[in-house]
């Protein structure tokens, strides 16, 4: 047995293929009661449209791919799901891949994409990704992209981020008014935007406070995770006990820096105070709660979406707007962990 | 400017469409050269392949569906990863949709991926799912459907789960192995399966070990969320002074649950011992750190790509395989809050 077709509809009324699609299709030529027949029978057997040959008159799959570095990812998980609800009700579905946050398999993941014929891309880069010629040829192809979160301004396109720069000297400035004045950042390299911006704005609130950069206060560790978080923390335990706050750039870095100096009997916020980044649901879970930075994952999801939806509306219309890049509010979420 | 088309190609070169199009797909009656030229003009256009037009012709779209009760969820992101990371090794995208763990939504969704000609069906009921209208009209129509997780015995098809008793009842008797014996459940509506049967186990164990089921130590809550986990434990702590642990349901009702123990001064684990159900990331940063079962998501996923994968290739060749219900393995996570 096979799905019903438009083949069984039409021999069953004994009508041509072409009159029952342009029945289902409501077209004008067709008699209403032969629309009524043909609509009822597909109902009756639960037809399904042939997408397919659909796809193949129009061009067009509205499918559109959405490539995220992380899956099982607190921040990302808000971005599919800010997207796909946004889709949904454009009629548009979204195939989800994952980048494992490395170059070169998101140029596979990409290429994948591509084979299915999206009619657009959403992609946050991998950290390690500094050669963007696989977006250039996508651009190239007119396969319109929106950047969003960790984006480069090498690339010409429509982009949605947040003020990282703004949104990490927020945060310092918190710990400032709170009366910190030895304020250790807590980082990964200084590959990606995101990174590298909210490393500037920690320097910047610093500066705009007359509190002197110490670059032995600065500590860089090998990547964002919980471990990493950690070991930072054992560093500034052993070697810099008047550190009086941490910014750390990342929640999960923040939350191995807790649970380290709690290990190490160091108490927060009464010795330290501790902000993170992201407002990942784990910060409401630790002793002391977390403060942290809220990135607004779903509305961040959601603009992506918008943003690629026009485009693709202009580019069915030969419209061309300017390429935008809407930056995202953000603000501080003080909780116990900096008092 | 549009995309690169066969079209293109063939009028660059000077040869037909279809010989061009032989060409790409490598068919014998080619010549090498006219190979040759052909591939290295597509590669200096990026010329992508037209899938809707192989679409058509093979009436496959190498495209599945995934429907989630939830996105941000940290089992269900598990689930996507292991469905899309197994999908990819066979040329397969997911489109991700979210039924937002309710029937008509999840109808909906149904239907917009059959819209979109998904070659099969991987989905996880809705909590208040218990009409099977939609499933039963996906089999007639033989689109390949798998079950995993929340799933109905009523339906007939593959289908990938935990045990759900044998797990609730290995949490229970872990508790009754540290020596407790005024064990609390806590527990949301006995709708879906999975409540079911961790209802089950949890008897399952007592009745094993000799102690009475009492009716007043089972607490009902409205859902599975912290803020439920945290009512619950008020009426422990206020009604129930002798209860000396608590088996939640799911990880966040028993984060919910040690929260409020620890507000009120209840220790956990000296006092009350509490395990959990799922071990979500979030149980290795609570204090003291969450007892839970491990309910390994990406291994499911996997799973369930894998049975629809056989599937499909079993009904391109028209064999056919009676059902199958795999149950993936679960453990006790002993941490700190059970001791």
């Amino acid at each position: 047995m096979s799905k019903t077709t438009l083949n069984k509809i039409s021999e069953i009324l004994g009508i041509s293929k072409s009159t029952a699609s342009k029945a289902l299709n409501n077209y004008a030529d067709v008699s209403p009661k032969t629309k009524a027949m043909v609509l009822n029978l597909a109902k009756e057997l639960d037809y399904t449209p042939n997408s397919f040959a659909q796809n193949l008159r129009s061009q067009e799959s509205k499918i559109i791919g959405l490539i995220v570095p992380e899956i099982v990812h607190y921040f990302f998980s808000n971005i599919i799901l800010g997207v796909i609800n946004a889709a949904s009700k454009c009629g548009y579905a979204v195939v989800v891949v994952q980048s494992n946050d490395d170059y070169e398999y998101e140029v596979k993941q990409l290429d994948a994409l591509l084979q299915k014929n999206v009619d657009g891309v959403l992609l946050s880069f991998a950290d390690n990704t500094n050669n963007f010629k696989h977006v250039k040829s996508l651009l190239s192809n007119n396969v319109p992209l929106v950047l969003y979160d960790k984006i480069s301004k090498l690339i010409d396109c429509n982009k949605v981020v947040i003020d990282d720069i703004k949104a990490a000297q927020m945060a310092t400035q918190h710990l400032i008014d709170i009366g910190c004045k030895k304020i250790a950042i807590v980082r990964n390299k200084l590959k990606s935007q995101t990174t590298i911006d909210r490393y500037k704005g920690y320097k910047k609130a610093l500066l705009l406070n007359d509190i002197e950069y110490d670059k032995l206060l600065d500590i860089e560790t090998e990547d964002v995770s919980l471990e990493s978080g950690k070991k930072a923390a054992l560093t500034i335990f052993e070697n810099h006990k008047e550190v009086d706050a941490v910014f750390a750039v990342t929640d999960l870095l923040a939350i191995g820096v807790l649970e380290t100096f709690k290990e190490n009997n160091v108490q927060v916020p009464e010795q330290i105070s501790i902000i993170g980044f992201s407002n990942w649901l784990l910060t409401q879970i630790t002793t002391p709660h977390l403060s942290t930075i809220d990135q607004p994952g779903q509305q961040m999801g959601k603009v992506a979406f918008d943003l690629l939806y026009s485009e693709i509306i202009n580019n069915k219309n030969n419209v061309k707007e300017p390429y935008k890049t809407v930056v995202i509010d953000t603000k501080v979420i003080s909780r116990e962990s900096t008092k």
